[in-house]
Formats: structure tokens, sequence, C-alpha cells
């Protein structure tokens, strides 16, 4: 340890509680990793401040020895946002976890960032009410962590991302001041830093305050599950229903693999023999449910589903997503390791796409499973295969690389709803060009001039992209000269 | 004229064509003031480029001569936003009028800036698609204009602003380089620059290109014309409507005068007698309407109810609706002059914030007419008065200024759709602290390192704040003494 660092963590010391502040090994291990465990980093040190003015103190210390901090909630990511700095203080919220204000007549919420994502809808069930995005994760994810990486779910087709369900965020600047932004209005005046910050990884500040949306409890709602035998049909049956104006609550599709694993797991009753199943989920208010249920049921007649079964009640509703919702580890019984996915593309691309994973599976020789959110295009391809033989992490990684380029190529995003982080960091040099991505670094100059806050992560620096030839580099050059400081 | 700017003169000449810069006074003085014609400045002159390479060859001479810019679309925006410089160039962007692409598989179109609002709804009117934000002006006032305003209107209660009803950018920077932002995914990865630029009033860069997202039009539509003989019902019902979990395409409210100065001038068959009339429209598929439709009714029989009115068919519904499109000119009738204020407030303060403009009504002795998206808390007070009377102008800023005030009092903001411009310029430093606006100015410089792009606008310097008192200056310091480079 460096004396620049024994100096900052006596520093911590002398104002934090002792259990407020740890060091040894065998405290910061379970801290090394978040959902991404593939990538394992121990930090300098994890604080776990339980108040904004600890917060502050911290943050004026992080500047003041320049320490880099990564923050982080429930440590659910799936892309290494949160995971540690060798160098680094790792910024632990858990202990944020107040509700401070429920206000039903605006339908809104005032939560620190520790806050579970699913906390906040059972605290407001009383009137009525619930926080609509709602990653997989949420029994367990924070809400501070959804801001930081922009969360989507199952509902983000109708009910949007975490973006459009915030109206106010406060938050501590690199250089340990509050700044507060957005309001209960519709539209702010001034720049909209309130979307600049959703989804900033953890790059642009700290949140310590969110104020949410809260939206009425749909009347009633009413699940589908439908069958097809060739997975091009069910991607028509996607487009379809979109195009017919019909949003529905949830559109997900899971391709054989899929539906087999989670049949097993969970006996939902799926159709095995399926070789795609949609699950199609309306809500709304009760003749607008049964009416949309009629037209979906017709549209995937014409697309050639070859079944379709509309739950009785709610316990069949359940028991159809219970499938959905445990393919993941249903998945993860097929093999040793999985490596989830997460792109967008086009809906009109799916079945194009769907076949050119289905032809990479087959060079790579690993099987791929796809289980998604088919109505906003979101894919998460879950590659199997066995990090004990030597060199398939290596061609697993190379794979999803390629999903993630093809995704590109086909006009969509190397990303859904999961970030960026460490995990697709070289991807975003494909996705972005020079100029662009020197933007971003000219957005992260603005908010934090010495480069604090997680480093490293969400945005490649210009020469890793060139290191990378995913860049023209011309006689030694970068292709914009005046761009070399980034 | 100085010599450098003579020299630039020269410099556009020599590449634009002779209809594509106006330099004589007759010439520019079409160009002297937007909507907001209360502001009045002759331009240095005025650039019609007629494609995007000529944008990037003039911009980049404004760099080398150091010559401000100011970007216009159509000139209907309400707060000064395009309100020439006198040593600046009025770009002007209508010449790209093209709609360049339509998608109706993905429900998206690419258009250029200058492209009308309605033609975008005109030219994909036949995919059963439309573009959802509606701002009043919408058969004159560009899509450029749009984007850089985020632009509302009578339905972004259900279907949200300009922000949120568009997919990618191409812009041009102030250092003359094209810049795409967004994509056709849900989220994009990297910081949300497609939001940023949004609203962003032509500080950040030139707006070249917007892909848009279409919408199916609605099955069917229902309007409702509710009467109230208390303005405060009015207001409950609105909270009322909200709470139930309905959300209307429009929600407006007026009040007597404004009634009446529609009823004179339309004739809409409006019921004079009323202290204020909620018109209501609901949409989407046909059981869904009429379920909306009753509740709306009994809802508002509870809250007090004079006279429900169902539109029997569409001829009557464009009939009430005609009454609120031509509400403003018909109040322009009751005065030499009117003043539009646009601010928004939490819904719930509607009754308390509608009785306090009334009083300061009686205090100024300045009629306020009210019409308004009652639905999202946007407020339009138009006040009367006539410029001709001395002092008359001057007391009428000054009564726009407390109505402001006293949205950001009760939790709102200063700005619901129309942007802050010159007009609201002050009023920021209301509505934001030192470090907040510091911040914004920091995002400036990392678009626009040198303050070409219509300085002076949306956002208020920390000194200009200082001088009008909003802000403690201690010992002739600013606040942050850091932030003094604002």
């Amino acid at each position: 340890m460096s004396s620049k660092q024994t100096k900052f963590l006596k520093a911590l010391q002398a104002f934090l509680p002792v259990d407020s502040l740890l060091t040894g090994e065998e405290s910061l291990r379970p801290y090394e990793c978040d959902g991404l465990s593939a990538y394992k980093q121990l930090p300098l040190a994890v604080a776990l401040p339980g108040n904004k003015n600890e917060i502050i103190r911290i943050i004026k210390l992080c500047q003041e020895f320049k320490i880099p901090v990564v923050t982080r909630g429930a440590g659910t990511g799936l892309s290494g946002g949160a995971l540690p700095l060798e160098n680094g203080l790792l910024l632990n919220l858990t202990r944020l976890n107040k509700i401070l204000k429920i206000n039903p007549e605006n339908r809104s919420a005032v939560v620190q960032p520790g806050v579970r994502n699913l906390a906040i809808s059972e605290a407001v069930s009383d009137h009525g009410l619930y926080y609509a995005p709602d990653p997989s994760s949420q029994i367990a994810c924070s809400i501070g962590g959804n801001v930081a990486e922009n969360a989507g779910g199952v509902h983000s087709l109708k009910y949007g991302l975490t973006v459009h369900n915030i109206l106010k965020l406060e938050i501590i600047t690199a250089e340990g001041e509050l700044l507060t932004i957005g309001s209960q209005a519709l539209d702010s005046p001034g720049y909209d830093l309130l979307a600049l910050m959703t989804g900033s990884e953890g790059l642009l500040g700290i949140i310590t305050e969110i104020t949410v949306k809260l939206l009425p409890k749909p009347e009633r709602t009413q699940v589908l599950l439908v069958a097809f035998d060739d997975v091009a049909n069910a991607g028509k049956a996607v487009s379809e229903i979109i195009s017919a104006g019909i949003i529905p609550a949830g559109l997900e599709l899971m391709d054989s693999l899929a539906i087999k694993a989670a049949e097993d797991f969970i006996h939902a009753g799926y159709p095995v023999e399926a070789t795609a199943i949609l699950l199609c989920e309306v809500d709304g208010n009760s003749p607008e449910v049964d009416d949309y249920t009629k037209k979906i049921h017709a549209l995937c007649l014409q697309c050639g589903a070859t079944e379709i079964r509309i739950a009785a009640d709610e316990k069949e509703q359940k028991k159809l997503w219970a499938g959905r919702k445990a393919a993941f580890p249903a998945i993860g019984r097929l093999a040793p390791d999985y490596y989830c996915m997460d792109g967008t593309i086009p809906r009109h691309c799916l079945p194009e796409v769907l076949k050119r994973i289905s032809d990479m599976a087959k060079e790579y020789d690993l099987p791929v499973a796809n289980v998604f959110h088919a109505g906003d295009g979101n894919l998460h391809p879950l590659i199997l295969y066995d990090a004990n033989i030597a060199g398939q992490l290596e061609k697993t990684e190379q794979f999803g690389g390629r999903i993630l380029e093809l995704c590109v190529e086909v006009g969509g995003a190397i990303t859904g709803e999961h970030g960026v982080g460490i995990e697709k960091i070289d991807q975003m040099c494909v996705q972005f060009k020079p100029l662009e991505l020197s933007q971003f670094h000219a957005i992260k100059d603005a908010f934090d001039e010495h480069g604090l806050l997680n480093p490293g992560k969400a945005v490649p620096t210009l020469h890793r992209c060139a290191e990378l030839g995913a860049m023209h580099v011309h006689n030694g050059q970068l292709p914009h000269p005046e761009l070399e400081r980034f």
C-alpha cells in the first residue's frame, strides 16, 4: 500500500464508524465482483456510509488523495459496472435504504438508492400503485443501480425503462457537492441532465436520492402462451402484434432449448415439442384486455401458431410466467457455465438474426438458448460452455462479441438493458466513431475532471479502440489528432 | 461592419448560391424575431443552406472567424430562442425539408429538420401511422425546432414530449463535424446524448437529420366537454381522472374569460355561463374508449360537474376542439396585446395556483385568461395588456415573472413546452442554484468550447443571476469562487 493510500484510509477511519470501513482481505472478498462473476478484483477498501454527509466527506477525501471510486448497490449488475479497482475505494450504498416519502396524489415517491426495486411497489401497494420497471433481479436489485444502468424488464415494452419512470435525482458530484436535477414537472428547463445521469453507470456522480413515478395497478391482466414450429413465424407474430397498434405489457420469446430447460426445471406445462413460444401479457381495463386478447389470438393464428393457450385464472398466469422467470437458472442446469448476452435489434430483423446466431453456434460448437424481450427487440442469447475446458471461456467471449457486432450490423445496439460496464467496453469501439466517443469523454470531463468516478468502465479511450484495430490509425496517428487527449 | 465580419461574409459568398445568403436590411427584416415578437434584432446576415455540406462549411467559417450562430426553423417558437444576434449569423434550415425515408415496419421515419410537424403525419397516413407530438403551431412549425425545444402539445399527456418520440439524431457540432446520436434501439449504450440534445435550444449543435417514432392511429376517439361552476372543482376532476389510472389523450382546462372569448369567436357551442370547462379526449380501441368515457363521466359528476356533453360524432368532436384550438387568437381579440406564459406545477396545486394568479391579476389590474394542458399541470396564463399604454408591457413582464416564480415555489418549473430562450432566462436564476447552472455551463463547454452556438439564450451566466439579486453574493464573491469563469 502506498503512503498516499495509507493516509487516505486513516482520514476515512477518523470519522467513519468502525463497521463502515472494511479493509481486511476476508471482509473485502464478498465485494470482489458483481453479477458478472467472470471478472474479479479486490478493492483497496469498502466504505458503507450510513448517510449523505458521510458520502460527501468520503468523496472530498477521494478528491484530495485522488483515489478512484466505484459505487455499488446490490451488486446484481450483469456487465461488471461495479467491479472494484485495485487502487480504488468501493462505495457501497446499501445502507441508504429508506423510503423517504410517498405522495399518492402526485403518484410519486422519494427513495434512497439502496431501496430494493420490489420494496417500492410493496410500500405503495395499499394506494393501488406500483413502480413499473421490473428487472428479473427485482427482489434483490436496488433502485440506485437501476438508475445507474437505466434498467428495463419484461414490462419495458409498454411502460418504458428507468429513465421514463423517474422525475428527479439528487446526486453528489465528483467534487462532493449536492446537485438536484429534474423536478416534479413533465419537462424541466435547462439541459436534460436527468436522462444524461440515468444509465451513466456511475461515471458522472453518486446518486443519493431518487424521485420515482408510480403507476396505478392495471385493472386486469391476461397471459397468452403461443407455440410455433418455426422461430421465423414467432418473430413474424411479434411484428404483426406491434404493427396492429397493440402494445402488450410483455412479449417474450423462448426457443426450443430454453423451453425444454424451463419445463424440466419448473413444470410450467410448456409444449416441449414447440420450436418457439411467445408469452404475451396484456393489461388495462377489462374490455380493452378482452379486445386485445382476441386480436392477438387471431394474428398469431394467421402467423402459423400451432397452439394458443389463454390462462384461465391468475394461478395459471403465474404458472406460465414462472417458467420464463426461472429460464436462466433452468438453462444454467444444462452446462457448467453460461454467458448471458444482451443486445438490441430492430424487430423486423428477428428471424434473420436468430438464424445467424444459430449458424454461429454450430461454427463455435457451443449451444445457445434464446430467452428474450421480443417486443422491443432486446435479445438475450445464453451461450453454454464449461470454463474448466481450456479455451472455452475465450471461445465463448469471442462468440458473444460477434453476436453484439451482428446487432450493430443490422442497425441495433450492443446493449439492451444491462449496460456496458467492463463487459462490452470493446464493442463500444464498434458501435461508435471516434468523434462520438470523444464527445462522451467531453461529457465525462464536464462532470468529473480528474476521472475518479468508476474509471475504465462504459466508455473506452480512443487508444484502447485503436489497439483493438477497430479504428483506422494512419502513420501512428489517431483519425482525429485533436482528440489525442482522450 | 468590422473587417472580420466583412471577410466572413466574403468567404460565405464564395461558395453559397446568391439566393442563399441575405444581407440587406430589407431582406433581413422578416427574420428579426420569432414567435416572441416583443424582442426584435436584425442579424449580421441570414444563411439559407440547401444541404448538409453547405452547413458544415458555414459552421467551419463561423469557427474560423468566431462569429456566433443562431439556428432557426419555422420561427414559431414562443420564447425567443431564435432571436438573432446583431453580430451573429442566422442559420435558417427551412430548405432542408425532405422526408428521406419512411419505414412502416419499424414504425419510424427519417426526416430533415425543415419538415413541418404536420407534414410527417400526412406523409405516413396511408400506412395508418402518425407522429404524436402536436404543438398548436403544428401546421407551421418544423420538426428541427420541435427537437430543439422539446415541444409538446395537447396529446403529450398520453404520448409524451418530442424526446419520447424520437430515436436518432444527426447533428453538426460547433466544430463542423457530423455526429450521430441514438439508434433504432430502445436504449443506446453510452451517455444519453439524444435526450441531452433534445430541448437544448440550439446551444449544443445543429440538428440536420431526425429519426422519429411513428404510432398507429387510434381505432377510435371520444371527446367530452365538462362544465363546472367552480374552477377548484374542475381542478379536482383532473386529479381524480388521473388518480383513477385513466390517461386521456388530452385533458384541457379553459376558464371563464377563455370560454367566452372562444365562443364569441368560433361559436363552438361552449356553455358561456360556466366558470371552467374541461375538454377531455379519450382514444384507443373501441371498448376501452367506452369504458373510460363512462368512468370519466361518473368521476366528473362526483366532482360537481354542472353539465357533461359527449360528442355524438366526429363533426361534433371537431367543433368542440375548434374552440380550444382558436382560444389564443380569440383571447387576442379582447385586448391589443397578450402575453402567453408557460409554466408547470404539480397537478394537485391547480386550484391554489389558479386562485393566486387571479389575486395577482387584481393586484396588477391586468386581466388573465387561462387555457392549458391541465392533465400534465402545464399552465398557459395569458395576460391581456396594451403595449401602447406606457408601462403596461413592463408591468406585464413583471406579473409574468411572478407567475413563473409561483410555479417554482409550489415545486414546479418555469417552462412547460416553450423553452427558456431569452424570455425566461432570468427565472432560470430562481429555478436553479449556482452549482446546477455551472454544471449546465460545463456541458455547454463540452460541446461548444468557444460559445458560438446561440450564446446568451437558455442558460444565464452566474454573473447575470448575481446582478439580478437572485444569488447570495458575499463580499463581492459569488457563492462558489471556483465557478467564477461562468
